[in-house]
């Protein structure tokens, strides 16, 4: 049972299900429902897929991660960023608008869903970490400003395509001329419209004595209002006709039950992109769902999430959807709104069947450019220029992760720079241990306390060199410390010993052991004993497993004040 | 002048030649040439190309290396890995013995040049660092291995191919049938006489009085033995009409000067390939050229070993050759034999010049099987099981990294393998430091020191939590110690404050920084004090330059015991 509760966290929480959660998963429910109809209907359009199928994958995945995942209040669906890689993955594979396109969404969400729960099953979800937050920060910004340049086309009413930056520019540029004037209308009013309602609607509704939950799902039902608001323009003023491209008919009714096509070999095509969207979903997810779980003093559980979005993307690809993840805009409603437990997703995803099943007859009239310009106001929302301003105060090497991915992402394309933005952080990563700093240190006199002598007044010994460094000894930096120990001993004559303070070494790989091995051996050809000193318990005990302790000629001193009372007593004794 | 001679270390050794050290580089010249021809004409055999391949790029890159390497006795040609990288990269875009293949191999030359030059411009000699010992060590085990299986076909006279062991060992079942008992006969006694003369000639020598000089020459000049011992038997036994394939006939004369073609397509097909041979050969050549520099007390300067293979590699390229770098068996040669400067490398390549001019007539009639047995007693040499057990006794993640750079190479390919190994030991290398030790710590009672309360009796207080991460804080950790501050927050009722000590923390990036927002904002948020305490010098340095400390409303503390003392004097007043 114990077991069965940590795979289904349902039966942590809906035992003690009471009437207030329920009226609480209701509201929020209700309030998610209307910011997600018009989201799933845009996010579709980015992805290249019919407006249904964002809404498909409103439905079930959320069913499916209410059952399996960890955080109480995330939301899951369409997501931009991820909409945005699916249309670049399946843009390499299929024409957009053909069956082979909807075939091919339907293969990537499954192989985002097997990806994450092999990630699960081998309790991979640490890799995740690989991901430096200025590389998420850069990605997320520089991908809002790709998606919100992409849009361009559908607010002038123009056939643009074009899939980088400077791309999109030059056809935008060579488009231009063809703007069609309605669409352009349309597009710019929806735009004003909505960033007044996210910007300035619910303070004035406060000023008017609205009461503030009412104040905040007006200003939340703004894209909503948009929708209803356009539909009825293009009614009136016969918009279609005028050249405003319209989403045309939607199919009604419940999300179709299909079993995925089995193509071995459209599945090893995708699976680098499936890979991909997994990680950056994960990423996503894992980061709002944490900081959602922190406000309540909750914690999430990362391999749980990774189960929950495995499910969700399953369950995507077996409802005619595309792949998904928890939604940073979405989940801060559903938190904000009150949702109590999981079961607020499945009451959304209720609530959006019944919308799938009734109301996508009017959607036929809703122009492509009102879509447009709701992704435009959501996407340019996750650009944050004053992180990148952030880093770069604080870190050059962070900050050159973090320009690599937005140049990349911009010039060369979203997975171009996901990728070459981890690279970059792991080669600085190891560029910065690699090069670590290191001290010759001497006693602070009336201390037992050892610094480094050039910041320090401190008691040294001609015939001792006391050196510490600041890093584990691994591979990156293992040529390094041999290098300068043996620069060192080059300019002291008089030298008889040598001491390697490890306080700072948390670990000593393979290929830091066999340095230390060469620097013991070159220094005992050159009759200078070589010792140890402050190592800590668990290095330690790494060392008692290799043959390094049978061969080393020197002492492993507890303290560094040890080893200069042993080796360099003259010089400390009066200390 | 200072820069000139930093740039051309002739400068630093020309001015103090002595006449023994002109006795000293002409014996060694003499002795490396002697082990240096045949290995020649076996790499050029090795990497698909006519024989005098190996005798050209055995020429100019040696006075290349000579005027810009940093090491006084590294000898550079071609060596038996980077050959069969050579093969490798050049199969994939021309056929063996096309004009094609050969204009290839010299461009793979010139851009293994251009990007080792680039690395010395850009000073990215530390990229060489993320090759770890165990990677290293298992990709030349397993490419010896993979070689050694590759020349079988040679020593049986049958034509088989194959790039993989599996591969390989597959033809050579197939093609066993039409074995050529002649070629047999000459390979298995050429390899015993090989095997024989490295384990048990120069013994044998010394115990019949002979001089300790002449019998290591004799020993080396093994396989010269062989080459000339095997010519006399195919002229005296006809073994060519016996079916035993012969090298052919060699065009004799110095090496042709030719300017590569500008291919821009041919080059980009060629560029990650030539990168990987330019990390190869220079971590080989540092490793070589450290190993005896240290022997004598010298030093090598690791970005001038870029310039010297760089300018070695494009002399190769344009002397109609294929990619070098520095060997580890001829190095140790040369520095046994006594060569005293860099000049002995330029003589080496004078004797070889005239071997090229006079000699290759002869070689008409040399054996391919004798080529083969030499290259197999040459890298089976390389191979080191014992590294491997070594490996695993220490670190089993090490030893994951090896094996699977090991089965790639093997099953894979060389590049598979390097790539693969590498990767492997990065991810490796984040999961551990991914998931780092941190201990509760108290005060060990009557000193001022703070240990891990479970290894350690130690006196601690409920309203204050004193915990040390030991190691640094960046983006594969950040979300770890987020976790586990909370989780151990969570079981706490009565704590007030919470201490970081940060005694192993070497450096935090903007991920760490961001985490530790994170969690001052979260204890904050429960009315729970955070605080620091021994940050290190270059750590503190970093976080002024933030505004980290703007917001930070906790205090930092210059040591642990000062933490405690404030901020639970009660419970370490009588400490």
């Amino acid at each position: 049972m114990r077991r069965v509760a940590s795979l289904l966290p349902i039966f942590d929480w809906a035992p003690r299900y009471t009437r207030t959660d329920a009226v609480d998963d209701s509201v929020a429910a209700a309030i998610v429902t209307i910011m997600l109809v018009p989201q799933s209907l845009a996010y579709a359009m980015l992805a290249g897929l019919p407006p249904q199928a964002g809404l498909y994958a409103s439905i079930l995945p959320l069913v499916a991660y209410a059952l399996f995942g960890s955080s109480r209040t995330l939301a899951v669906g369409p997501v931009a960023v991820v909409s945005l890689m699916t249309a670049a993955a399946l843009a390499a594979v299929a024409p957009q608008g053909s069956p082979a396109y909807a075939a091919a969404a339907i293969a990537l969400a499954l192989l985002s869903g097997a990806v994450l729960l092999a990630m699960a099953a081998l309790r991979l979800g640490f890799l995740a970490n690989m991901l430096s937050h200025p590389v998420i920060s850069g990605f997320i910004s520089a991908s809002g400003l790709l998606i919100a340049a992409g849009q361009a086309k559908h607010l002038l009413g123009i056939r643009a395509g074009g899939e980088t930056l400077p791309q999109i520019l030059q056809e935008l540029w060579t488009g231009l001329g063809d703007t069609n004037a309605a669409t352009l209308a349309v597009g710019l009013s929806t735009l004003a419209f909505l960033f007044w309602a996210r910007r300035s609607l619910k303070p004035l509704l406060r000023r008017s004595g609205c009461a503030p939950r009412v104040a905040d799902l007006a200003a939340k039902a703004g894209p909503l209002v948009a929708i209803g608001a356009s539909i009825l323009a293009v009614l009136v003023l016969d918009l279609g006709a005028r050249g405003v491209r319209l989403v045309g008919p939607i199919p009604a009714g419940s999300p179709p039950f299909a079993i995925p096509v089995f193509d071995p070999g459209l599945w090893l095509d995708l699976l680098p992109a499936a890979t991909l969207i997994a990680l950056v979903g994960f990423v996503e997810s894992v980061s709002v769902g944490q900081t959602l779980a922190a406000r309540r003093r909750l914690r999430i559980v990362p391999n749980q999430e990774l189960v929950g979005l495995g499910a969700s993307n399953v369950a995507a690809a077996l409802s005619g959807g595309f792949p998904v993840t928890g939604g940073f805009a979405r989940s801060i409603v559903n938190f904000e709104a009150g949702a109590a437990t999981p079961l607020a997703g499945a009451l959304t995803a209720i609530l959006i069947l019944v919308a799938t099943m009734f109301l996508t007859p009017l959607f036929r009239l809703l122009p492509q450019a009102v879509l447009a310009a709701t992704i435009v106001v959501a996407v340019l929302a996750l650009v944050d220029f004053a992180a990148v301003r952030r880093v770069y105060a604080y870190s050059k090497s962070d900050f050159a992760a973090m320009a690599a991915t937005i140049v990349l992402v911009l010039m060369v394309g979203i997975e171009a720079g996901i990728v070459g933005g981890v690279a970059l952080s792991l080669i600085l990563f190891l560029w910065r241990t690699g090069t670590p700093h290191v001290a010759i240190v001497g006693q602070v006199p009336g201390t037992e306390h050892f610094r480094n002598v050039e910041r320090h007044a401190v008691l040294t010994s001609p015939d001792l060199l006391s050196i510490r460094i600041d890093e584990s000894l691994y591979f990156a930096n293992s040529r390094v410390l041999e290098e300068r120990v043996l620069a060192e001993v080059a300019v002291r004559p008089e030298l008889r010993n040598v001491v390697l303070m490890c306080s700072a070494v948390n670990l000593i790989d393979a290929s830091g052991l066999e340095s230390l091995e060469a620097i013991a051996e070159r220094l005992a050809s050159a009759g200078i004993g070589f010792h140890l000193s402050e190592v800590k318990g668990p290095v330690m005990d790494a060392l008692r497993r290799s043959d390094f302790l049978a061969h080393f000629r020197g002492r492993i001193f507890l303290s560094q004040y040890e080893a200069a009372a042993a080796l360099a007593p003259a010089a400390h004794r009066d200390a």
